[in-house]
């Protein structure tokens, strides 16, 4: 099999990381801020690396204002609702993902009008357009950091200052490019980011994590027991204790935590730099076969490592499973969960198939797949005339 | 090491579910429900062979109806967040844990009105109470179905069948029980039973799940993508995909699979008398012991494996101190998450020593802890004259 689907989940996951899940679910197995006996202490200790090598990753000055989360979607529900009120104003990009979307359209029926700032076919956004949005009572801007159906890198840090001129927060959604893309919340501006463990940060399913300013006060999604101030039955206040009640996926996180470790010890830039060799040799050969259409930024055009194409006369669907039967590339077909980006595309009605590039393809795997789309290309240039 | 607190965690896991969660993360390491090829179909059966599996142990009759939480915590945010609305009455017992008192004191303040049921200091409800509280605008009871300080159990049948006669909602948190004491979930009568999937449950952290029956409307507590109906920017009502926004934690999904499929193959009634034989032997041993006061229902009555001692002269916290240092004991101090069930017990300012038994103790282990708790307690006295 080559693994051409990493935008969905990262595969496979560095050595370390499973290594770390299964010494946590071997030795370290006790629940973690629970009990003062050694293995207590050593789960305690699992969380504990594991937050600070992820704010060691993003640039978070206070590790404890990195939280833990289910996944990216559990975080960005968590900082809509924790920021937006019945009456507020919100802004998101056109090619937001549904885990932006269905959130916004929730709190849409509670009071909050939301609207989208225009974004180009390629998924740039208008930044005119945005700004043109922004109302007395718009309480926040959210957007992806990369459009996780055409690639497309949202211009963050420009969001944040327009935000920041207007005194209105920034909640950014990194799925698609923490662990991948270089990302330091302390210069970068936003109020909110999150990001899953699962993509480019290289960690197990089930895990994510949401960096929270110091500076703005985000209500919590979920209240329960945190091992501390137990006495009382009110949420605790203090960071990272009230975002995160209940039993936290110890495992995942020791797992999250080598994944971290990992990206630190390889570096940003180099996995940067990686992925973008191999998504660049994919999109030039991707652009040169006829019959095929290329969605997204041009190649050259700063971008992740996710590609959406459609090929003449076939079916998105027909297309993912020909190139996994005869040519053993997994890959995905369909709306990717972001029916925004496809409209914006112009894919809405057919959808695409996605090709997510990780830090362990080859290009070996590369050229495969390449010839793969030229070889059903070429046949269903045949079956159309 | 002797392991004595289950009740927070089980340890260790069967072998089966760490095998399980290596599996996944080497083999099935894709993106359930999200992609058509071998890798996904085989990650999208993971998580319906761990469905069906919970769904046969709790005795549903549709799988969809089981879904996937963080943790039990995650779970009674959904059932209490999903089912109340301002201007509703709830009824919760006087010792429960945080994961409800806390959510249900977020609720109170958004306009729900919330009373208690009287508990008797060994933590039995005092059901005529319960009854007399309900009001026209009482929207649902919540009860623990066993005290995670007390080990009492609460009768959750005769709340149930309480609750319907008045046209009220029951929800159950097993998270002490699930797994260990036999639980149907179609002929409780129950409306929404939520529980761990690390405890009784013996799978790993970052499980849960929660059953919501087809007759009752819940609101989602995440709104994102489900990978299906994704032309949609609303969340989809289909179960169990409305309540599973984001990517699951398929790891542990697989490992909570085959930890049910472990319980089935044992029979839960089997581990329920060995567990209520260790903690009995424990309990009688316990009560003998000079100086010692064991709180919960007496020797001989039925109750989880979850047993609260405190020794006179004693900090909790210098008992399990000296249990870890002196003997090897791991167990855990403190009010564990309940100040309800501490108030109860009179226990509220001194914490107590909480001993959780599981599957996996021996005999030989329980006669070592009650050895540890005489010589502790001996010394204690001499101390104290």
């Amino acid at each position: 099999m080559i693994y051409l689907d990493n935008a969905a989940t990262s595969y496979p996951k560095p050595p370390q990381v499973i290594e770390a899940v299964v010494r946590c679910l071997s030795e370290q197995g006790a629940n973690p801020g629970r009990g003062a006996y050694p293995m207590a202490l050593a789960a305690s200790r699992v969380i504990f690396e594991a937050r600070e090598a992820i704010a060691e990753l993003i640039g978070a000055s206070d590790a404890a204002d990195v939280v833990f989360t289910l996944n990216a979607t559990d975080g960005l529900n968590l900082a809509l609702k924790g920021l937006l009120s019945p009456g507020d104003h919100a802004i998101a990009s056109a090619v937001e993902h549904n885990a932006v979307l269905r959130p916004l359209s929730a709190l849409a029926g509670r009071g909050v009008a939301v609207e989208t700032a225009r974004c180009a076919h390629d998924g740039t956004i208008d930044l005119d357009h945005l700004e043109a949005l922004i109302r007395p009572n718009t309480r926040l801007i959210v957007t992806l950091h990369a459009s996780n159906v055409l690639g497309t890198l949202l211009p963050a840090a420009e969001i944040a200052a327009l935000a920041k001129r207007h005194g209105v927060l920034y909640v950014l959604d990194a799925a698609q490019t923490a662990g991948s893309i270089s990302l330091d919340v302390g210069e970068l501006g936003a109020d909110v980011v999150v990001f899953s463990g699962h993509k480019g940060m290289l960690g197990p399913m089930g895990t994510g994590a949401a960096w929270i300013s110091p500076r703005v006060e985000v209500r919590e999604l979920r209240q329960g027991g945190t091992g501390g101030e137990s006495e009382r039955t009110e949420q605790p206040s203090t960071r990272p204790d009230r975002y995160e009640s209940g039993t936290l996926n110890t495992p995942g996180i020791a797992g999250l935590g080598a994944a971290a470790r990992f990206i630190l010890e390889q570096g940003v830039a180099a996995i940067s730099e990686r992925e973008a060799t191999l998504a660049q040799r994919l999109l030039a050969g991707l652009v040169s076969v006829p019959g095929v259409t290329v969605y997204g930024p041009p190649p050259g055009s700063p971008r992740v490592p996710v590609i959406s194409i459609n090929v003449a006369g076939m079916d998105a669907h027909e297309l993912a499973f020909l190139l996994d039967k005869e040519h053993g590339i997994a890959a995905r077909s369909g709306l990717h969960c972001a029916p925004s980006a496809h409209a914006v595309a112009g894919t809405l009605e057919t959808g695409a198939l996605r090709f997510g590039v990780g830090f362990f393809n080859t290009e070996d795997e590369i050229d495969c797949a390449l010839s793969a789309v030229a070889a059903i290309a070429e046949d269903a240039g045949r079956r159309i005339g």
